[in-house]
Order: C-alpha cells, then structure tokens, then sequence
C-alpha cells in the first residue's frame, strides 16, 4: 500500500500521517494505521492526547539539583528528606534513573550527565551535566559518588574524567557498579570478557 | 525496565506515557521512547505534532457521497471530473481506497461501506453504507457496480446481500475483482483453493 501524497484523499490526514511518521520508530504505514485510530476516537479523547504532549514540552522542568526530568524545580527524588543525601548516583540518562528506581535497591540521589563524552559524535565534558557535579561535590554534603556508566569504551571515558575531575576531594569515596554474571545467567553462554573479568575480580564465598 | 507510575519521577511525563500507550500495538516502553524524543524537539514542532493531531479529529470530514475521507463535504475524487461517474467500486474502507489508487489503474468512483457484514461482531447491514449506495444506484447514474470486498466469508456474504439490494436495477452491471494467481507468483506456493479456482475459472490466453 502506497501512502504518497496523491493516494491520500485528505491534506488533514496526510499532515497527521506526516507528523506521526517522524517520530522514531514510526513508519508511514504505523502512522496512518495510528492516525486512522485517533479518528475513530471520541473528540475528547484526541483532544486530551494532543493536550498531555503540549503540556509535557511546555510545562517539564529539568530538576535544577541532579538534571532529572521533573514537574518542579527540584525533582521528587532530590526533595524526598528520606532519601541519603550523601550518596549521589552519576547516569547518563533518565531512563536509568527509572532502571535504578525500579530495583527499589538504591535509597540515594542521583545526578543526571545527560549522555557520555563522544568524539565520534562531538559530546564534550562541557555538553553534559560534569560542571555542576563537580559544583555539588565542593558544596561539601556528599561522601560518595557511584558511577553508574554504561561499561562501553565511551562510558570508561567519561568515567576516568570525573575521577580526574574529583581526584582534589580525598574524602569523597568513588565507587561504581559491580561488573559480572548476570544473576540466572548460564556460564557457558556468558561472554568471554564479563566471564574472564568476573574470574580476575573474584570475591569472597557468602551465605 | 519497569515504567510503572512510581519510577516516573514526572507526572507530565507519565500522562504522556499513559496516552501513547493506549495507541493499538504501542507499548509502555515505546511510548515512553516516542515522549522523550518529543521532549528532545522545539516547542514548536511539539505544538505542530498535536495541532495536526486536533484539527484532523476537528475538522476532517467525510465524503457524503462515497463516505471516504475528506477534507470537504465531497472528496477530491468524487468532485473530479476527469473521473468516470458511471463506475462505482464497492471498498471496505478508507485504506482499500488507497490500494486501489496506488494501482493508477481505476479511474471511476468509490463507495465506501465502512466494514462487512459479520453477525459474530454484530455488524448488521444497517451498520454499513449499503443504503447509501443502493440510493445512489437507484438515482440513475451508475453504470457499473464494482465488488471489491475481500475474500472472505463476511466478503462473501456481504457481497451477495447487495446482489440482493441490487437484483432489480436490471441495467446496472454487477462485477467483481478477478481471482487468480498473483503475479510473479510461483505455482508450486500458490495455496491449492486460489489454484484451483485459476483452473476451474481460465481465461482464453493472450500476448
């Protein structure tokens, strides 16, 4: 099925079509098939969708304290009294912070750099959030620092520049994510590095 | 990835989830990619992306005579003049229009039923755009009234209910798609029923 702009009878629909198919992920036949459903909607219901992604760009807020996506000037997470204000977790991106959440394993903060440095694609220390956690480790209140980074070489990166950056706060400990097998995961289908670091960086035997 | 509401540390964000992922065959975790692309983009472009979305549900409209899509009260199509208002080929819907000109083959008029009959989803002939076309058939104009439901047992039974309707304009040809083998197709994958209705319903060969 063809969806160019001559076999659609209406310019309404071919703008709404065209709008859905930028977005990622979104090909033209997934636009109008999505399209075609929103007109088979109440006129409520459409008007909410559009309305919630109006409110959402205009309205977001980008927490002031750890760069996280919030409805305020400082995030749920930032503001909660009981959360430990010592612990700040370094991510890259909100979606970890949802991932970490999730675990309900972490009671910390957070602080989001807003991606790793990447020549290849041009993101320098400057282009993320490393100034202002450097500010929020000099203001004293913070005792540790867990670099959460994805294990890539781009990650490892960014890494050894914030150890380079908070190397002067000899009382801050830097920690990061334990690396290893996968918890279920089956030995012999584990790759060779994760297998091979896990042997080197072996641990204790614990009940 | 858990996105349930207590990891989303925005209620912004999460309305916005929660309206994308009522979208058919758009998940929570595509839904919440889909919303942090559009918080990526200009305000503006947002705002373009759910105006497109309201004023499509607002203002489109549909054809009253051939009940397509449109963005006036008769379609593009039907007001054409170049197009051959004797012929009138019978469409499920709005897509099946849009197949059917991507062809650039037919150049008559459309009749849009919006569905088929079919008693085990209670979709009566009443629930159809069968009246509409019958009227439009007994108004005289109509030379040809092409079937072009799909091959299926609702098709079927739809398309000999309006044989029925149509029995007594005895001056109206009733036609219906040729069935056959699809082309470029090989024999030996061709399923044996479309086969043996090729076989049983050949045609005189020509160069």
């Amino acid at each position: 099925m063809n969806t160019s702009d001559n076999t659609l009878s209406s310019t309404l629909l071919q703008r709404a079509v065209d709008e859905f198919a930028k977005l990622p992920g979104i090909g033209r036949k997934t636009a109008l098939r999505l399209v075609l459903h929103l007109l088979k909607l109440d006129t409520e219901a459409v008007d909410n969708f559009a309305q919630s992604l109006t409110v959402l760009r205009h309205d977001v807020h980008y927490c002031k304290v750890c760069h996280n996506i919030s409805d305020d000037d400082v995030c749920s997470i930032c503001s909660n009294p009981m959360r430990d204000a010592t612990q700040v977790c370094v991510v890259e991106n909100f979606q970890d912070v949802m991932a970490i959440e999730a675990t309900t394993q972490y009671h910390g903060l957070y602080h989001v750099l807003g991606g790793v440095i990447s020549p290849m694609d041009g993101i320098t220390p400057s282009d993320l959030e490393i100034e202002s956690l450097v500010e929020r480790v000099r203001r004293g209140d913070v005792a540790e620092v867990i670099l959460a980074l994805s294990s890539t070489m781009e990650g490892d990166t960014t890494n050894f520049y914030i150890y380079r950056r908070l190397q002067d706060f000899a009382d801050v400990k830097l920690t990061t994510l334990a690396r290893g097998i996968s918890i279920n995961d089956e030995l012999q289908y584990t790759d060779e590095v994760t297998l091979g670091r896990s042997i080197v960086n072996r641990i204790p035997f614990s009940l």
